[in-house]
């Protein structure tokens, strides 16, 4: 079965600032995209936030398998019905790869329910993200570390939960450490985060991060039936329950009555 | 030092169910007040929703060591202003401990960043809980297992993250399963949740209940100063790198300018 | 790529034991194997306790993806080199499914590097599996528990670290519960305990628990490339660091110098 | 209460070798201990390898509330004996501080389940350890980061489990990163990581290395009772059940007999 990934990108640098769009002139989800489809096991799209409902109308986000998030300048234009959306999908099981900037996004901290802080540096120095297990399917044909010329520095302290696993650790050239690749499980959906991808690169041209970007999409894939009622509290009455059962005592809700919230 | 601890209340059955407020006539947290007030070493306050910003304003909150938190049917109408400062204050290092139906609250699910969902029956059945690791603080002077005889089932699967620690699981009459007590950690905060409690029984009374209670205030307090800028994303300019640094390449930001979010 | 399984039994009770030859006349692992054996994608072979080097020489070792591993009574009689070239093959990448009373044999013990130790009674009652993330792939086809209607009970606390992911969790007619299915990541394999598959029941015939097996040897297959030398410690001299580097002050080992262990 | 604290040097090297007795004239566990006793909360003794018994027979660790370990050079000279004695006093609550090269000490590999293994190189290099949480009791009092202006390094990956809380993270001049205070609970126990300590450098004399310790003591230190029967599964008869159950089926053990292992 073919993974359907959707990039999603801001979209805003590239048409503003001449940097950006000498280096992205079709846009960061245009690189990203092409570099997810190399695999021809995944199908892409992209979406964009200027697009009605950003691009992920609720249709589209029942279809979608894994969503790449970039964003940075306009975490706030993301309306808070889509950020709502793009959580009950990754519940239900949608997988979700958050990219550089998007620490900051909304849908990022609602997922992660801390401030996603760090600290920053744009001068264009060295980064070296070692691989932690070299063995991790986000790994696969990857060695034991990856060299970027020239980044954006992200440095600790990263205001996130404990991940499940920790894939990659980078060292800047300034002196500073991030944890630059983490994965965490939030209902039925696995989220990782990869923190290289400043707008003013060519990052998302590296063969090696776009390697990467892939085997995180095969990972972050959950084959399994979408969870619809994930969010749901059913009653399971007395005459339901796994055991026999006689009520004691008395109760606040009358037979049949739904659950408050 | 003494550990300033807030229970906050909905406070809306005592007032308009007969049975609750039978049980607890003075309202759930003067009950769970009153079990935590046993410990000289804590000092008790109370809120509840019906006060001027439900009781929790910024000046105290931030003189808050350690929030415990019960609603159940008017989750909804806590502000998002006070969910925001609350969130913010764990973030800095205030504990939570969230009981009960406070798994739907707005602040537990903004903090778990999962739907916190469950099952649900009020049957008055019996619920064991047993200890995962004795030896853990928060069931200092407990035994192996906590039996309450009548409580509201609630049963897996519970839609949290991978607790820090798993420190009790219920085993429950009617045939179902319930990880009872879970800690994590999110920023500097510490947080603590415990399933027993429903209104309709005298749970808070229990004096196991109230070691439990009394226990998980004293380890979710942090003695360290709050981090107040535990959300910021501060830029470290070249000139303040810790290693020496030259810019290389172009960059998105003007020196000293502020980053964007 | 076919998975190459290797069940692993004892073989001891169905010789000496009425009981357990009635219900398994092949021995356990052949129940097992012919569970695992339903997937085409999974080849499976078989070794056992009385076989030289237990059945599991280097080579095989070497060409296993996935071990499977059932013992009770003669946990002692496994030699401490079997165990460590077991040990050795998880940390390469091979996966590794403990079963029932495995979580005593010396192989889980030293990979958990705790007790492993719990509570346990033979009473032939009633057990229920239920499913915390119903999505996992280990639960791949199954509904939200499974229900055995005779097995030994195993009881809480159960000495073990911290999971990767809690999969299921058991009730049990007496009253104790037990985290049933449980993961953790060692080196760059994957573990998955299973706790049900007491001798004396046919346990291993039911088409659930068998589903569950397969599952599991696909989720702990490692497709990477063995880490051969995941047990060494390499010297990096001054020369190959990744950034220039002057030596400052004495040190204790000469240049080309093996490190201490 | 005071803290029992045992700070166990191997005391080889600074017999040994010149560099390592001019820096630690009295040997590295004095000037650990030395740093400990500024707490006067924590009562400090010394154990070394030589020793009879290695200096930890068994009154002595049934007397220790927090073990502090440094070896190098003759990991395989400390007893299976004494190893398996202070695993089973962690398990029952002892708390364990490994310091730097003790990564690769039995009782280190024994509690991890993992080969431990790194990557190093003594170039008396620069590094910075940044604090991942600096609200962490093992930070109280420090900083965002500490600085050490000579150390070995050490590399990543290091092959240990994930660990319950990444506390620091070291940058190398060379262009590593590790990660340097890890936590892990193993039973009712608390294991704490600490990477610096070559025995060439003087880094047990900086202060705030010392505070580090001091700290690690009080977090790792568990006032609950010794849990002494953590390695036991007692088996819990059919009268003894929580609940009342009837025996079904047929079963392996006759009532009272002791369990397999």
């Amino acid at each position: 079965m073919v993974i359907r990934a959707v990039v999603w990108n801001e979209f805003l640098h590239e048409k503003e600032n001449e940097v950006v769009r000498s280096v992205y002139p079709d846009g960061l989800h245009a690189a990203i995209a092409e570099g997810l489809a190399l695999d021809p096991g995944i199908s892409v799209g992209t979406a964009t936030l200027e697009e009605p409902e950003h691009g992920l109308p609720a249709a589209r986000l029942a279809a979608t398998d894994v969503l790449v998030w970039w964003g940075h300048r306009a975490h706030g234009r993301v309306s808070d019905a889509t950020v709502a959306a793009v959580a009950q999908r990754v519940h239900e099981g949608m997988g979700l790869i958050v990219l550089h900037s998007g620490h900051f996004s909304k849908i990022f901290i609602r997922l992660m329910g801390t401030p996603c802080s760090l600290r920053w540096r744009e001068a264009g120095e060295r980064e070296r993200l070692w691989a932690i297990n070299r063995s991790h399917p986000i790994l696969a044909g990857l060695g034991d570390r990856i060299e970027l010329p020239q980044e954006e520095m992200y440095g600790e302290p990263f205001l996130v939960p404990e991940p499940m696993e920790t894939v990659l650790i980078s060292w800047f050239e300034g002196g500073e450490v991030f944890r630059s690749g983490l994965t965490w499980q939030r209902g039925a959906g696995r989220i990782f985060y990869f923190r290289p991808g400043h707008e003013t690169y060519p990052t998302y041209f590296d063969p090696t991060v776009r390697r990467v970007l892939r085997n995180a999409v095969r990972w972050a894939n959950n084959p399994a039936a979408a969870w619809l009622d994930v969010a749901e509290a059913p009653n399971v009455p007395v005459g339901k329950a796994p055991e026999k059962l006689e009520v004691k005592g008395a109760g606040l809700h009358r037979p049949g009555e739904a659950g408050l919230r």
